[in-house]
């Protein structure tokens, strides 16, 4: 079959399962995903089988190490995954939950949390994102449409197989998850077209991923990921805790979205931060770039370029200014942040609020690290991505994020 | 100025105008409101006069009737939006709407609804729709960015320059509000284009402007209005109830989105319903079109043609189909509307269930006319539009429709 005609032909397939789903009960779709989780421990044999393959033709790929151990399934990464598919029972239903009132026409008007329907989730060489996907998706009565990088084809075929074994085995559909058997641009491209049959459609990967995405598509998308994070120390800052704060929000992790890549720090404090901070990051491999009045405190600091001020290193970088005020800082993020995670460090809660108020992101901290922005941290349970765009969800997607509302209308013979 | 650059400096203003507006109680934002009232009313003048001169050109220009209708402003007119201003005041804040919770890492998380920032919106012919945008946008902290049709150019002109004399003296920026002074087609398809100066994109007006925003938009989009909705009488109908329901459906405003544009009738109730719903439609100037069943049945009824089962006719115009059962009804309407409105006439509460569970649209009715849905009907208040897309709002667009959130955590010094 043309593939365009093999994708649309996925979701018309998942459209029509998607009731059965949609409509069943919060302990039908547990049983589904306590199903998954057997269903991996079970089959981890050949789940590692295929993704000895997909590493085998890594290696002669050439991918980097850091690509490879992404990619990399072990008995105890196997357990992990189940592990957190066994978690996401615990959550309550998103489905279902009314509130309604009584018009003076007489209607009775019911807002219901729905399923959104045909979710398509293109992402990278993650397999565990094709299980996380797919659970949050059924959990949530949405159907999933899977478009996973290449790198890691043979395993999602293991993976979408081993799902499909689940669904069937609990009396549902198979075509509830679908996962793409094609990794071309070409099968992305179309994905991002199909309006009417993709009722949204998740991008998780690079920013160029991302950027695609934004760029072609025809169908709502929610934008996540892309995190230039500023952390401020401010005039009225407690050096201790900005120390603490600005080092660990950039070396915890430094390859996820929510990590510092930016620190901006008050003219006032500059001299005595500064070089402690730069101190501490040497220490810690982290290598350090700057703007003229950092370098003039720190010589030791590499000069920052244009071009600096709007990238996601994801890596031991960050590059540091010196700003003249909380203005200026706050105009400073609103015009090259992505929208994600920025904090403040201040004692001041004059400081504090307006900077809460007025900086333009997802999550705003005071006197914490950005790195707390995570399904997890937030209670929300798994997520599958954070949105830094600001219709329909903005920050860490949990659950409630994959529902839409319907309302019902009771009447007994209204016209108008 | 390049009309890229003149857009994009719109938004560019308006960007940093906005906190000031955003962050201002609500007894300001309805006092800017009340202002934009009265202004209304003193510029009464100089809007007729811009107006005549829109009237004059599209005279020439040959515009229907019906057309040259909806352009038209009269004093009365004028004092109608001037008064349906002062309604959206008694509205509750959409803004700093929040919720808090504290996890166990001791950050205390507060998510507060906030304004989503720009909002463009794209509309053809209706003067009204300035100054209804406007206010909305403004009462929920937003900016509104309008490109209006051509056709009522110069009466937008003056309603422009309305709106921004009253934000001046209420000592708030002109920037919040400004008209595209440009009608073409570049115009548009540029403000579909700016990613990062708009943060949503409302198209207000016929299908083929809303398509063309989905086909075009790399902003995200609201889509609205499309209605091809779909009036079903049950075999357990109340024969009475699903004449009037379905008469009025349809005459009572047939222009309107929310008007029945096909009707659904069950085999076992076609013999008794189908002449008297002819009849009734035939004494109210309403072409009837149907399947072989219907004209079996009905032989004055015309031939629908596979085109009319898409078809949103605004108009004296419905198809009538007979089918064989609730399934088919139902899988009939998930398969040709438009998400927007249906309605179930019966009075058997296991098909009334399965109707509101299994259609896919933004309100099912039971045994009412699909014209409530409606901002004022529902209760909202003014609306910005119906919302026939899943993602952020569904239905009827109130002012929560125009508001994003912000996590605001507040640590006392966690790092992770």
């Amino acid at each position: 079959m043309e593939l365009n005609a093999y994708i649309k032909d996925l979701c018309q397939k998942a459209k029509a399962a998607n009731n059965s789903l949609a409509l069943s009960s919060l302990d039908r779709r547990n049983a589904i995903l306590s199903r998954i989780a057997d269903a991996l421990i079970e089959n981890s044999d050949a789940i590692i089988k295929a993704n000895e393959e997909d590493l085998r033709l890594s290696v002669e790929k050439g991918l980097s190490a850091a690509m490879q151990d992404r990619l990399k399934l072990s008995l105890e990464r196997i357990a992990a995954i189940a592990a957190s598919v066994r978690k996401l029972i615990a959550l309550p239903d998103p489905l279902g939950r009314s509130e309604g009132f009584t018009r003076p026409s007489g209607l009775y008007i019911e807002r219901v949390t729905v399923p959104l329907g045909n979710i398509g989730i293109i992402y990278e060489a993650r397999p565990n994102v094709t299980v996380d996907a797919a659970v949050l998706c059924l959990k949530s009565g949405n159907c999933a449409i899977l478009r996973g990088g290449k790198e890691a084809y043979n395993t999602n075929l293991a993976l979408e197989a081993t799902i499909k074994g689940a669904l069937e085995k609990e009396g549902f559909s198979p075509d509830l998850v679908s996962l793409i058997h094609d990794t071309s641009r070409e099968g992305a491209d179309i994905m991002m077209g199909l309006h009417g049959y993709i009722d949204v459609l998740i991008p998780r990967g690079s920013a160029s991923l991302i950027n695609s995405v934004v760029e072609k598509a025809k169908v709502p998308v929610i934008e996540t990921g892309a995190g230039n994070c500023h952390v401020y120390v401010d005039e009225y800052a407690d050096i201790a805790t900005a120390l603490k704060i600005a080092l660990s929000a950039k070396i915890s992790r430094p390859s996820v979205c929510n990590a510092a890549e930016k620190l901006l720090v008050h003219k006032a404090v500059a001299s005595e931060f500064l070089p402690k901070i730069v101190k501490l990051y040497k220490e810690n491999c982290v290598t350090v770039k700057g703007d003229a009045r950092v370098r003039a405190i720190c010589p030791e600091v590499l000069e920052a370029s244009e071009d600096d001020l709007k990238r996601e290193y994801n890596d031991y970088i960050i590059t540091v200014y010196v700003v003249d005020s909380l203005d200026d800082a706050i105009n400073h993020i609103n015009l090259y942040n992505t929208g994600h995670s920025e904090a403040i460090i201040t004692k001041d809660i004059t400081s504090a609020r307006k900077f809460q108020d007025s900086v333009n992101a997802a999550a705003v901290y005071v006197n914490a690290s950005t790195r707390f922005t995570d399904g997890e941290e937030f209670g929300f349970g798994a997520e599958i991505g954070i949105s830094t765009q600001k219709l329909h969800a903005r920050g860490p997607l949990g659950l409630d994020a994959l529902t839409t509302v319907k309302y019902k209308i009771h009447g007994d013979g209204q016209i108008r």
